[in-house]
């Protein structure tokens, strides 16, 4: 169960409005690296989590998690706070409305006119959020390393967006925000190696003629080597000839029944293009080839 | 430049057409964690690297990507080959047309009468695959993280497939595709440890009085402990009182003009909700509260 | 900031594993009318609002509703407990796994071969969760309409849910959240009526000359009349004549000075149709018109 | 049937081009509370009413939002006449065109670009209209409040567009349309309260032991009371431990056959994490820990 | 301006409730080739359409498409009619209900729980429809062969319904609204071909190097000759060498400032990975690298 | 199989960098007339084609879009590439930063901080990719004519965006993509056409009552006469009394068993609006309606 403090975890000291500002913020908001998808990936794996120990780390991080959420919401309510009223009451002109919208050059105008100034769940282009931002598939050796490599994204998020704010509250804020995604990241890393052994992910081992071979598939200038290709770690296969068709003749192939075989045929033949024709076409018409010319193309 | 074979990379062999199959088979076509996803991630990484053994890496796993997209793609056109005909030329009686779609008990409907038994690029719900499913945001230490992530994720749903079917030929390609999963997670893991440090992702240090800190903040039977939180690493901070306002007083503040102050408290006045009221509502009406109760209420 | 306790704020129990009611079950935890979207329909109203009473019941109510996506999730987790590890572990036969999933008759196989049987925040029909369910606009008189509305259509998805399941500790649950709904409806009825007036919503009035006006814009056989249009109320408006252009013209215009003028003759000259030609067309040509005809009818 | 009369329910006079304008227009057309999301709301209720009232009232409004689309389409194909030809006949040198789309310092561009100064269904941020707008789930206690709901949102959005605008032509064809949801408002309302009673939602009573309660549920300063949770009306139930498990022991249970706990178990155990481990993770190796470090730490 | 007469297009009879089938019917209603896209797609070409015959055109087609939308609807509440109210009264047993939710073998369950036997905006697999599947730009010789090939992919989809369905009065209604899209597509064929020319679609004409080239970019077994490659009409041009930077070197430049210069080198510098080291990874402490094997990889 | 290399296929020289006009040019990368779409559908379509002329086209067209999709992807990253430091790096201060992401006046501020100035697969507006801008169902007589409006389509906004551009580099490479669109068109046609016949699409007959009526349903001042209407070629079929019900009664109606009958009734009973009450609505409370008022209306 849930319970809530009206206290923020961090202390949020905006020192002006800007809804310019605000729109950018709600990239962590309702952003696909936002502290709502964070939440909600950490407390859908913690509902399914059978191993008491990442269990309780799934909520007690899920829960930090919406805690940020109310902390960057409120960063983008009070640098929206100023304004918020002004479309409401009108007290300004239409014209200097409108103008206070597109001034800034930015988004905030979804947010004004759509939203009255509020924090919706949308990122800064005023997309919805989506589950689909969620990765979770219920396997730890692969959410583990989802969960890692999203608190990575989120740190980078912040990092970007504090290199955007010269209002030193917000960046102190963010900057907290920015720091609990280093730790979570850690924590998800012990997690992940205190599984043993990890990889490769599942139950299911590779079949081991493919599972350290590099295909060098894209070629010419450019070309080049790394610990990642590198013939210490992996066979290196190079040479459309020796990359296709690996195992056989590279068909693909299906056994019908008969039948299946009858209709499918009376398919084909119904919807075969004559590679012999040389028909006139719409685009033909549409250039207007005169008659002459229609006649003789379809002689 | 790509360029196309028409050999497979590998030989698709399907026993018999199974459309129930197939349609499980799309989560690897067009779901989140199949192969247009994986090809169209590395793509775009490819596209904007500046790092050459990267940017060939990842073009390198972008083509391979593409051609296990054309793999899954006609184990999906070989499982619906033999009733691909069926609904287009209606040899048979609506009512057994009508029962093949529904007595499979899955969602191949879908596939057969809006796609004709094609391979549209929807999961196996039918749901139209999205970029959203991409996570990356063109930072390289994050974004190998993801890729090493997705590739972790694709090798599990791969292994699930693989439980599921009976069909040899299928197993067998869909073993090799798992199995390059793998592979490219560890070329993605040399790519990110060959960079150093690389951790934390970016520039931009953390705040040293929140980078080992971890909040308790789910509490009660169930509680636990293990590396990801353990005095080793971590300061380990629990109960609420500790958790809220670490920096200060918790509370958000901006500072406003004094015009708006003025139309926010014009807003709010406007806007007040009387807590000394009780109101007759909706909902009572609704119950059909008598007119005495109304006059009553409304007293 | 938010606290977790471990224990739920209602207690389940269910009787036994079922994945397809699972699948059912999902549609309250990440479909439309579910609690997240209840839990964050409030929690970003709490956030922007500026009134002390509304404010805090907005983040008590939000705060109960996370508990009840808890409270929902481990009625999901619980039904796809026995299976969970089926698939993962794969200790049946590839047809007998293959089975399961699609002998339910229900979209359960994606919660399993692409979740794992965890708890994804999808609806029934496996469509990820979407802030675009959220009908929020940062205005009181509205918001709480919308709010009151939701908790309606939250309560008849849990009543027709009760109505399908015969798993009494699931029932009881079920009724417990459905019930909830009830109680909410109540609180946000009694806080839209606590702001006085609160009709019509927001600042502005209606032009007087159309606020009680009905138009009768459905005609024929089944026209009825009710409260809703009844002359009590309303001015009954029937007939395309009297309800056209209620105003002027009906004519939509706009100043252009000549230069756009000029560019949009332009445009229309180049983009004209000619009403007197009869062109021969590409379905023409796809229907097989003979020569002669085409030769005919290009003249 | 539908039939269309080409003059439009009210005149749109618009005094001059203004792409800008034009693109906040868009959210009444193509936005989540535009008319296109209120006629097909009603519309679809309309076609499954079995009500003769409701069924009539629902095709009247909704024949007549779609009326609404239309002017408020207009309004924007208006405020795009002067600007469609420039980008489509390019008599502007590529420079001037350029500027003319940014300059608004909006998001005309997408509308311009993708749509030829057209009238898409997106609303002002280019998002497509989806039909996750509409919350409709085919019972009129709810329906109706949803309706009720929808009504006052638009009517705000317009109330918004009006206090932006300074073109009289537009204000007033936005008056009209604003002015309609009040009416129609009405008649949902008068609607709702003709069925008897309407309270709770649906047929199934709640349970009276949680009907009245309040969970006061987020607590700390600014804790507050009203009608919505006064004693008169509602059981004030406040503190974790007398919200938490209010009926039992607020555990999560299921019960499985042994051979579903045993395949649990063993799934358990494959991947359980080890508490008393301290493993080197990644991010270790990504601070470049040295290797005496890793050394001592895989001791 | 809409008007609505309450008898539809075409007399709807259908034999018996199904809810199966009517699921499938929904494709129609609220799927990407339905219903709806089509009256959307017509109507906004309609709303910014200069030219009048065309204007008048897409209005026609647009209210008949609408009219239609009603016909398809009705055939999908009359087969929910049977049901609808099954689980609003739940005069059968849960079993029982569960049971005619499930015992269909198709997505149905979605149209009951959340739509209550309604007729929602979504496609057969339960998504909502969306905006994105209308493809109207703003020209008309692009939009009128968006609205040929829209046209033919309804009249498919048709077909396979009809296909699908015993139901003499369902099949019925379906083979007019079918009939009716190869009318839509002559009157649309007749309104494209009346503009002269119209291809290529807009202004702007092609480059002659490339308008009449063929690259054979799929190579191998199975590659073919037909008219759309044939020498009389281009030229055929195969092989990488003669593909690649047809028209210079192939390669992507942009000229920086020496500041930007400057910041790209610090960047690259800083993100650089190192190709000459062998770094130990996350993939391989996952494995269960021994620590000889850790220092012997380290140094 | 693909293969990839690194070549592009038209020379990429961007003159300076211009992140506004890169976000415009994703409209092309990731927007629905984009390269992606393009080279996606045909890539589908290709891997279920069993004719083998077409299959081989489908093939090379859509390996040529993935060579495009490069192109264009190019284009973005190197209009980005002189900002993607600066924001990575900060070497600028966080107000000269801001100004930067805002004065250009467009959404680049979203591919910047959400993607680090990278090549997303969105639109101009931010809107992730989706498969629903695909529009393929699988019969060649659709799928083809759906091509032909795609390379019209694209056509079209490659023009507009070289109406944009100044550059001189960008413009000679939109050139060249805008130039291939028209090729394609041209091979898709002949594709088309060599298919006899082709249309109506599909099998299966229109009535021969409905196929060549032509209903006039948009009637007054405008109503015009064209080759798409022409008594020539179509039955002209005016006035709602003609148009309705065409084929009997116009009705909606269902068998239903004497069970569904009785359950339907006692659902219509219970549901009832009554049509004679005048009950007080919540509109009217929340107008303040006075108690003597409130009493006299529930009268």
């Amino acid at each position: 169960m849930f319970v809530h403090n009206k206290r923020l975890q961090y202390t949020v000291r905006v020192s002006e409005p800007n809804p310019g500002l605000a729109n950018l913020m709600l990239e962590q908001f309702g952003g696909p690296q936002g502290e709502l998808a964070a939440a909600m990936r950490y407390f859908t794996q913690a509902v399914s989590e059978d191993d008491p120990g990442r269990k309780d780390m799934l909520f007690d991080i899920a829960t930090e998690e919406l805690s940020h959420l109310e902390v960057i919401g409120h960063i983008v309510a009070m640098l929206n706070k100023g304004c918020k009223g002004e479309l409401a009451e009108a007290v300004d002109s239409e014209a200097e409305l409108y103008r206070k919208l597109h001034g800034a050059g930015n988004d905030s105008h979804v947010t004004q006119v759509l939203y009255g100034g509020g924090t919706p769940l949308v990122n800064s282009a005023g997309v919805p959020w989506t589950a689909a931002y969620i990765d979770t598939i219920g396997e730890p050796t692969a959410d583990l390393r989802s969960n890692i490599a999203a608190e990575a994204r989120a740190k980078i998020v912040y990092e970007r967006l504090i290199n955007l704010t010269e209002d030193a509250g917000v960046k102190d804020a963010l900057g907290f925000l920015m720091t609990r995604e280093i730790a979570h990241q850690q924590s998800f890393e012990k997690a992940l190696y205190s599984m043993s052994p990890n990889f490769p992910p599942g139950k299911m081992p590779g079949d081991p003629r493919f599972t350290n071979v590099y295909f060098n598939m894209s070629q010419g200038e450019g070309d080049a080597r790394g610990p990642w290709n590198a013939e210490e770690n992996f066979e290196f296969v190079t040479g459309a000839d020796a990359q296709k068709s690996v195992d056989g003749d590279g068909d693909a192939a299906v056994t019908l029944t008969e039948t299946e075989q009858g209709v499918l045929e009376q398919l084909v033949v119904r919807t075969a293009s004559d590679p012999e024709s040389d028909p006139l076409t719409g685009a033909e018409l549409g250039m207007g080839v005169d008659e002459g010319e229609v006649e003789r193309q379809r002689q």
